[in-house]
């Protein structure tokens, strides 16, 4: 039974930037779209998945200056919780999940993200590690665990996880290391734990209250305990994830 | 300086069945000719990596019981620190890193198998995560994060990492999601992280006190902070990298 509505408005890519493009320019003219509606002409941006915070922070500052979209690392902020308080939209990009968590329970962010978004209604746009860290845990990450971050908690902005950079299995490979659907199965082998979203290269889902859509161009898959698993095309309803269990 | 001599026996493989083969038809046969001199006519399984303990331990029995190996499941053990303490060899599994890692947790097995392997001179043989586990670290497995272990710190059995299942880039892919040797990079970008052997499926590496060789049929990679990678034929001595730093 749903309870009431939240208050909700998130983008989140499976990945920024399609082979032979520059840097987040497939993600950041779909961002744009939203631009207006959502009220997006400053955004915060947490580039901890990195640990180049300065570099990372220019490079996304470039891809969205064309569209009058102006970014402000937190890294410069003297209080990064305030910095959260008081933005207008948070952005938050890839690079290396453990990492980018780790961050935010090291800066006490997790809470305060949380707020902002589910309560105040801040936009939240992630891609990659930054979809990771928007669901019920980064569990479903691709990324190698260089850091330990206290617990794999996320911001639990969505009640499930998301697989980033999907890739279906190649029926001619003979590498013998799991298949990702593999590594997903072996999760759902964990009694309790939420759906896992799929998400290939140039998907991204579009969130606002209790509404999800899937964007883009190509598709995802939905692994679900106990269910087998269900493909889902561009422009699917997928608002029934939202409901919690 | 290297201070003293460690008393050490070790298999650790990338990987434990090619394509095609049954499972770990590649790796039991190999492991069958250090059976004399090694003393490994009984082994104490370990099957954490894989949340069905018995059945997998009946699959590791069968593929070594044409060798005359006799194969024993911790899960069985009333002690498991007892079961490590009297194991005439130790034989440990892959599945996933994480589970592996946090069941040797939980279990207290860290401490025990260390001294077992190290100071009593018990062979050792890992294949996929039960080699990730044997290093210092499990920040180079390929898993997913689907259970939270206390430390990603792992038995130090030798002082640097391993990555299994290695592969190299596909210079005519267009996944934009990292190459291995780009996550391995990331790792290499925190200061003080030690060496990465990426093992390719068909490696294993063959560890006896203070000598280390690379085996088997694939070669391998070497990644160190501040040099360049390095490539190794089947055969290499790699016993420098058993010297800590
Ligand atoms: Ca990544
Ligand atoms: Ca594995």
């Amino acid at each position: 039974m749903k309870m009431s509505s939240t208050s909700r408005r998130l983008l989140l890519f499976s990945n920024s930037s399609m082979a032979g493009e520059e840097y987040l320019q497939f993600a950041s003219s779909l961002i744009n779209q939203f631009k207006d509606g959502w009220g997006m002409s400053k955004a915060l941006f947490i580039p901890y998945a990195l640990r180049t915070h300065e570099d990372y922070t220019e490079k996304v500052k470039k891809a969205f200056h064309p569209f009058g979209i102006e970014i402000e690392g937190i890294h410069k902020a003297e209080d990064p919780v305030a910095a959260v308080r008081s933005a207008k939209a948070i952005f938050v990009g890839g690079g290396n999940t453990f990492q980018l968590l780790k961050g935010l329970y090291d800066h006490k962010l997790i809470d305060p993200i949380r707020k902002s978004v589910l309560q105040e209604g801040v936009p939240y746009v992630g891609w990659s590690a930054g979809s990771n860290v928007a669901t019920a845990s980064i569990c479903t990450t691709n990324d190698m665990p260089i850091v330990h971050p206290p617990s794999f908690h996320a911001l639990a902005l969505v009640p499930f996880n998301i697989n980033p950079h999907f890739v279906d299995a190649d029926p001619n490979s003979t590498h013998m290391g799991e298949t990702r659907e593999q590594r997903i199965e072996q999760y759902h082998e964990i009694e309790g734990m939420p759906p896992v979203l799929a998400l290939r290269e140039g998907s991204f889902l579009e969130v606002h209250d209790d509404s999800a859509f899937l964007r883009g161009r190509s598709g995802a898959k939905l692994f679900r305990t106990g269910k087998p698993v269900e493909a889902f095309e561009p422009e699917a309803n997928l608002s029934f994830l939202l409901e919690s269990s």
